[in-house]
């Protein structure tokens, strides 16, 4: 592949420079970078450059992208969502390949480069989930990077065989041991977390774990997670997933909380939840704490919403979290970005010389203005190739 | 102008239709609609059709849009906000009738063909923003309807001389008395509510109030509102705007403002805030009270979000209120559209025989698509005329 000489181009909305691209990564940033013949020129055209979108939380094996509207009669509570999205897997034949391929095609169109994808692991589905979506990876590798979460979503000691279930995905190719709400679903905080944080010690894997629980039971849940992570020095390798009981407004509750999370090197996954508690974004990264973000579902048996743009999520971040001024949305853009890297371990990720060619470039006058507007057409460069230009990406999938 | 007949066409997501629009209303709906040779034949090509959207709460006279980014560094009391806005419309010149103009463009385009917008009425500017959208509102009359509130945006009582100045603007033309935070700003509820309610009773106007006091606060503003609007027998002609009192989780504050709320005939106007208390949409309509939303202010020196698509709103009313079902996202859209029309008395609203021909066409599966997709590409009509296709209005503006 020969380099690439990107011109007139505002790496986080800054002043106009060139970029060198070489064997996919930044070779150099400068204003006095010349073309030579074997570059190929592309003018930036004063696009703003930021590094790829990193969407830190979804479940790319569940949309119904493609597969004509779902009509949403499901019950209010998170059970029934639960068991009615195992049925509907079923009776629809909701296919992680295929659907997973899909969501990443439209992801990378909207400028993500890395996904962590949660992947139900359940003794229906088996780990049918994680091969699928192990498939979509291995066949669009060179588009994004992505890492899969061994998820038990229908429960771990309710549901006995999930254990060896994940240990399975694991050995085929997860990269992370999922968990969910110790209480509120699997009724035995003690038991589920033993098992989430026993796989992760023997394989060496880090943890991310689905936590919905609010206030004082979400609070319990967290301490118990803080108390393994400290006792297996599991720092940094650990991602608390929507944590709405930071979002309390008790903050004899919260705040020993925060100090607590940032001690162990407890990262949190936010999505900008409007209608529940959400951690309080500016707060934690204040106090210390990595903080990403995540579509989560979209367009499933769950709800309507979603499309996996990560400017709109750092959006909602920027809307549930009130945040207004233009320091305070760069903050959105770096846990949409940064963040999600840091959870993921990507270290050579980020507009720098030397990290890899990830990047997006877009139309606006300041990193404020590109997640205020959401413009459509983004150019999308993964490591150095053209992943995604005018909303489309460059590849094709069933 | 000449007959439209519109084929293959699915209002309200129902089944394939045609419509017939005749002097700028819907004169007959139907399959068996046969073209004849006087009929210009537009086809729907199976796409739905929904009402106009309503803008039932926005700001017409300060947006900055086509102004440059505006990098904001305001601080974070209301009053920050307020005092902020007034030095910058003086330092930027934010000219009223032109941003008025680009507003209500950018709106028709995304498929708003009513507006209600409150413009400030203050001792700086006196009612020049009033004028100014009205300037607005009479060269685009053909293109979209608009109301005017006559907003004492930066206080009342608290800015001696604004009382004459909202009547002068009621004088000039704006339809409805404003009013804001009667304890919160205003520091006088009784003499704040006696002066808006004054002038409502002595010019025979509705009243919108902006209210975004919290809690048992807000509770007792609501209630003044409540007894001012039985006194004078005001029943359907008076809005409470944000009402994030509603929000509040304690319920034997809220359920009997609600019941209060329903047999005095107040609407409420909500914008879905991510980051504030909301008042339940779906228990306020099943109370029976008219629920309407709005952009409020879009990129301005309050904050950065918002375009005006009323689409967009409906999401955001949607995700606020935890609404997943399909039944309720169509619910989301009704606020977005007859809930607005109603506030404001357009009686001749709506895809029925009779009424005016104000109508978006999308592509989309069911209205809840329509949501959660948002699709850019829609065709609105007004008063049966092409207002705007493709996202570009069918007019141009300074």
């Amino acid at each position: 592949m020969s380099d690439l000489l990107i011109t007139n181009i505002r790496p986080m909305a800054g002043p106009l420079t060139c970029m060198l691209i070489r064997g996919g990564r930044i070779a150099a940033i400068g204003t006095d970078l010349v073309a030579t013949d074997d570059m190929r020129p592309l003018d930036g055209a004063s696009r703003i450059a930021i590094p790829g979108l990193v969407e830190a939380h979804t479940h790319l094996d569940k949309n119904l992208i493609g597969m004509g509207w779902y009509c949403n009669e499901v019950g209010p509570r998170l059970i029934d969502k639960i068991d009615n999205e195992r049925a509907e897997r079923k009776r629809q034949n909701i296919d992680p390949a295929r659907q997973s391929a899909r969501q990443i095609a439209q992801s990378v169109a909207y400028g993500t480069t890395h996904i962590r994808s949660h992947v139900d692991v359940d003794t229906e589905i088996g780990i049918g989930g994680i091969i699928g979506v192990m498939a979509s990876r291995a066949a669009l590798a060179d588009h994004v990077d992505i890492d899969i979460v061994a998820f038990p979503q229908s429960g771990l000691m309710i549901r006995p065989g999930t254990e060896a279930l994940l240990e399975e995905a694991l050995r085929e190719g997860a990269e992370v041991v999922g968990g969910l709400d110790p209480c509120g679903i699997d009724r035995d905080p003690k038991g589920h977390l033993d098992v989430v944080f026993g796989l992760a010690e023997k394989h060496g894997r880090p943890v991310d774990i689905h936590l919905h629980e609010p206030g004082e039971m979400g609070a319990f849940s967290t301490e118990l997670i803080i108390e393994r992570t400290r006792a297996l020095s599991m720092q940094g390798r650990v991602v608390i997933s929507h944590a709405f009981c930071l979002g309390s407004p008790d903050l004899a509750l919260v705040d020993p909380l925060i100090a607590a999370l940032a001690e162990a090197g407890i990262a949190i996954m936010t999505t900008g939840p409007a209608s529940r508690p959400a951690p309080p974004v500016q707060k934690l990264r204040a106090a210390g704490v990595v903080v990403c973000s995540g579509s989560d579902g979209i367009r499933d048996t769950w709800g309507p919403y979603g499309n996996g743009d990560m400017l709109e999520r750092a959006m909602f971040v920027g809307l549930r979290n009130n945040l207004r001024r233009d320091d305070e949305l760069a903050a959105a853009l770096d846990i949409c970005t940064h963040g999600g890297a840091a959870i993921m371990g990507f270290t050579e990720y980020g507009l720098s010389v030397g990290n890899h060619a990830d990047m997006v470039m877009l139309e606006a006058e300041t990193l404020a203005e590109a997640i205020a507007a959401r413009p459509r057409d983004r150019l999308v460069l993964k490591r150095g190739k053209v992943a995604a230009q005018g909303g489309v990406a460059s590849f094709t999938v069933p």
